[in-house]
């Protein structure tokens, strides 16, 4: 089972946080930060959204960094996924 | 009787939540998450919808993922269902 | 004495609950369910509406489901209606 | 003296409240229930407002019902009016 | 000094409250009702305002009933006035 | 070091209160009335603006009256201005 | 790893606050006032966003104030930057 956007809408899926700080401390659950990091899993087709023509400019396996608190959780097959359209997505990390 | 959707509207179903975990633990009611899921019962003619050209992308039948809090409960002959907007269906399952 | 909506709007009576539950139960005043069923009682003549072109779809006579919360309620010698724009009617019953 | 009122606005006078209800009992001050009727006094030249074309559709002398808390009341010389916008306005009563 | 409007800004003078009632009385301060005509002082040139044509239809001396609320107070060498947008000037008394 | 404004924003200083009072009474800190008045210092270059074509009509030095509540507060190097957009420029005083 | 921002965003990077008042005193971290000035890092390509053509005004290496509260704080390798939308961009300080 996947999942297919419609219009301008993009799935991804949350990279997990980073267990170890910058000077080597590994990490427990609770001190552990929220990333704002996920990677793109599907992208929708675009074309008029809204009355307005949206051109897709993300692609599949692209790590981005998106708005917190847009979009959708959705959990399919006990995986958990966050469905957001693309204007929610700030920027692409390379 | 049947429900027949305005402009870009969508009649959905939702689908009964799963009553088994991946791990195979039978859940009672309360335990059960409320499906996000839904079955594509009706679709509008699209049009111009609020000045707008909006052209129908999802058919009866399909399974999507809905955004929450979305949409307008009905209850027709002891059956409810949701009408969307289209623009409310984020995904389609494939 | 008649109503004559202006633009897109529409006006509704709404349809009395029905007093029998499917199991055959007759309910009294308080148990009876607010119907969201309503039919067509005069239609506006549409056209331009807000800056948009806007076409009825509805007609006199149609049983329609209307959106929760919309709409003004109005009474004239004594009967009472629901006067809603075209597009907080999400389906027509046939 | 009197109000002309500016684009797509329309000065109405209220109708006052049925004196007496249908099964013929006189009320009083406190029991009459607020009118929606008003009388249309005078319309504005339509025109292009905020931007958008719009045609006047009412005339004076007209019965109309419109929308409840919409309108500003003025007071001139002593008698009370409503300005409103056509769009506040519902439908005309024939 | 003088105040020049910009746009689709009207400066406008509060007219002051008639100090006798229509019987005859003679009003105090807190007894008079805070009038909603004004004066028209100055009058912006109209053009394109928020991407949109506006004409100006109101002139320098027309006495108009303005929105309650609207507008900025504002005080130029102890004198009072408020300026509106064009679109807050409901009517003009004749 | 100097502010550049973009788009259709402008950089306002706001004037000093006045200290005395039209009958000669001179005021102290608290007694001051917070004025409205501002003087323009840099001027945006307009053009297409939220998607709206903006031509500016302030200029540099120009007194103006501006919306309370309006634009953003900015200190650079000990001095304070105010940064608003054109439209928030309700008239010139002259 | 470097942020590259997608349509009318901006990567900014706040400047740390003086040190020094104009008069010499030294400041610790509490009476440092929180600055308004940041560098541009990374500027989007700009083009139709939310329907509007939108031309990229700054570039990188200015420096630039931003409106208050606007934008998304970002985290990535232990730096932190914020991603505004170029219109939350008020002014460039040269």
């Amino acid at each position: 089972m996947k999942l297919v956007p419609l219009g301008d809408r993009v799935v991804l899926k949350q990279l997990v946080a980073e267990e170890t700080t910058k000077s080597g401390i590994v990490l427990t659950g609770q001190a552990k930060e929220k990333p704002q990091e996920a990677e793109v899993i599907a992208v929708g087709p675009g074309g008029v959204v809204d009355g307005k023509e949206v051109k897709m400019e993300v692609s599949v396996g692209q790590k981005v960094i998106y708005s917190k608190y847009a979009g959708t959780e959705v959990k399919l097959e006990g995986e958990e996924f966050i469905i957001v359209r693309q204007s929610d997505i700030l920027a692409v990390v390379e």
